[in-house]
């Protein structure tokens, strides 16, 4: 293996793997960037025991002003490679397989020569069936996974609520989390026909994937496997591995009938809760108090040590019965922080039943749940 | 007490003292900012064993929009303070103490009551004695600071290394910071006349007073107390303690005389230092090697595990001796920061001999020493 190509375009597409590459792995060749030069491009591979990254840089890629000398195939130490070319003085570097697996990295005066491992040693990739397949624009994935990742478990005492559960039926694919304190479930319509599919997938893989898509106009294909699931750009193939298990049916956790409903715009109501949470953080228990009724609406936090704050609520309408309700307010900065900069309608049954939060301008396409903390 | 003033004004004043503020502290009181309030204005104290600092924002200044209703002081714990006015909704707002030490702090519909502590048990701050008085101005005191405190002991081994030795003799201060490994010296004339003086301020100090004087083109007062130094811009009082102890005799480890001397750029040469040192950090030793001699200037760094890296150097200029030279990569590295983007003069006598670093241009006001690492 022998080429030359443009540093910067390099690293990109090095950081882009990196992302599935640890230090922290029982298996030392997973330490390691697989780097494949075929005459097309460059492919390069990282992985770990839940996701794989494969991206790949054309020849044709003005850019990366890629210069073949001799296709080939080996496996360097991510981080010190990355670091490596990082450092390098000039616009444009050479890597060259020498013997033993070394590489020869030079660029200007510079000249690394850096051990390597065999490249037939690195774990395959799944092979992917092409059967079950959905493409969506990245944009809507990335909606779709900032909107739901962050109400799951992080905790291991119940692994398939780590997850987001991910169902396609009747042209409609709906994706929920709930780590069974709070649940963001939303339902995005499909065009492209598919078999229906019903599968877990891990939250930290999505939180990855979405950073490694970017935010372009792009399309991404999502190809469903036994245990994988394989998300696919033009540059760009990720794998990762399903939960196993059954979820819960969280459907029957949504309620449909309130007492209480009020509506709020987000950025205002979010402000007066991370105040209150000042001083709930402190606090034994974490809660804040929502009184609702006729002298008007009153949020509450305190902790003994510190001191206490009440601050009083604007609000777009409010219809119902009046309410004293606690919840924790970190449940709710995330919930409203999904949200975004809009108006929303919280609907409340009782001060221990689950609340619901909607947009305003929604028709149930996205619903947040929060349960209530029981104060006496 | 009883203030209405403009927060982003306030939440300046209480971040530069905010620095002197520990968590971590044996005594509660010190966890806390102190503010009082007169009719000039408002006035900040943090503290710690090492440094305190006092922070006055005068009623005439325009910006802090101040409203005096009533005078008086209380001491609130400085991080949740902080926290609290940095989240409250409107551009001003109004601090009142109630009952008991505590304190009403209202924005907008927003209303926090939080406990403070007796103003009258914070600790009094040293009583300055005037007699022993330099100004200098602050960019040049900011310059001394960088120049020489990176070289200071990171160890409690030998306390008095901690710090950076002031010397102030003859119109010239002089400032020195050795770890034992490496030494850098800053003079600098100075057209005040004062009683000479010999101090050693804590690095911790002087970096945290960087941070805090910000680089303005005002001056800086410095008054030397028995075991204090303050020093005092318009707005702010920086007290340090001063080390205890002799500081060694710095001035004869500089070599007078070399055998080889060698012209560099720095940034030309950082660059290649920070790639050697890459393979070199891995290594047990952490050693850069420098090859001098007719056939070039040649730079080796290796780790038996990841690989080696060799570069040619450009310099601007060599003369004497061929020499092979080992070195902390490291020390090189903050040496060449420290002179910035300038042209410098490498003196050696002998492969185990401390060898000289001074920009071209100089005259002595600014001289580094490295020790080399004997590799056999």
């Amino acid at each position: 293996m022998k080429v030359t190509l443009n540093r910067s375009t390099f690293i990109q597409e090095l950081q882009t793997v990196q992302r599935a590459i640890s230090s922290k792995t029982t298996m030392p060749i997973l330490t390691g960037v697989k780097i494949e030069l075929s005459n097309n491009g460059l492919t390069l591979t990282g992985s770990n025991a839940e996701i794989s990254i494969e991206s790949f840089l054309s020849v044709t890629n003005e850019k990366a002003q890629m210069m073949i000398e001799r296709t080939g195939a080996v496996v360097l130490q991510s981080r010190f490679f990355g670091e490596i070319i990082r450092r390098l003085p000039e616009d444009n570097f050479t890597m060259e397989v020498i013997e033993n697996n070394q590489v020869n990295i030079t660029s200007g005066k510079a000249n690394f020569t850096v051990n390597g491992l065999d490249a037939d040693s690195y774990p395959h990739l799944p092979v992917v069936d092409s059967q079950n397949q959905i493409t969506i624009p990245i944009h809507v994935l990335n909606k779709l996974i900032g909107e739901t990742v962050f109400a799951v478990s992080q905790h291991e005492s119940r692994p398939i609520l780590t997850g987001v559960h991910f169902i396609l039926e009747n042209q409609k694919l709906l994706a929920v989390a709930t780590d069974s304190h709070r649940l963001s479930q939303r339902v995005i319509p499909l065009e492209s026909g598919t078999e229906a599919f019903n599968i877990v997938i891990p939250g930290k893989s999505l939180t990855e994937l979405s950073r490694s898509v970017g935010d372009e106009g792009e399309d991404v294909k999502i190809s469903i496997m036994d245990n994988q699931v394989l998300f696919e750009t033009k540059t760009m193939k990720f794998y990762s591995r399903l939960l196993e298990g059954t979820y819960p049916d969280t459907n029957r956790l949504i309620p449909t009938s309130f007492n209480t409903e009020i509506e709020f715009t987000v950025p205002e109501l979010l402000s007066a809760i991370e105040r209150a949470s000042l001083l709930s953080h402190e606090g034994r228990n974490n809660i804040v108090r929502l009184h609702i009724a006729s002298d008007g609406v009153i949020l509450y936090g305190n902790s003994p040590e510190i001191g206490k704050v009440e601050e009083v609520l604007n609000y777009e309408k409010v219809s119902g019965d009046p309410l004293d309700i606690s919840f924790n307010p970190d449940y709710m900065k995330a919930a409203l922080r999904a949200f975004g900069p809009t108006t929303i309608s919280v609907r409340f049954i009782s001060a221990i039943r689950p609340f619901t939060l909607e947009p305003t301008e929604g028709n149930g396409e996205f619903i947040q749940l929060i349960t209530p903390v029981r104060t006496n």
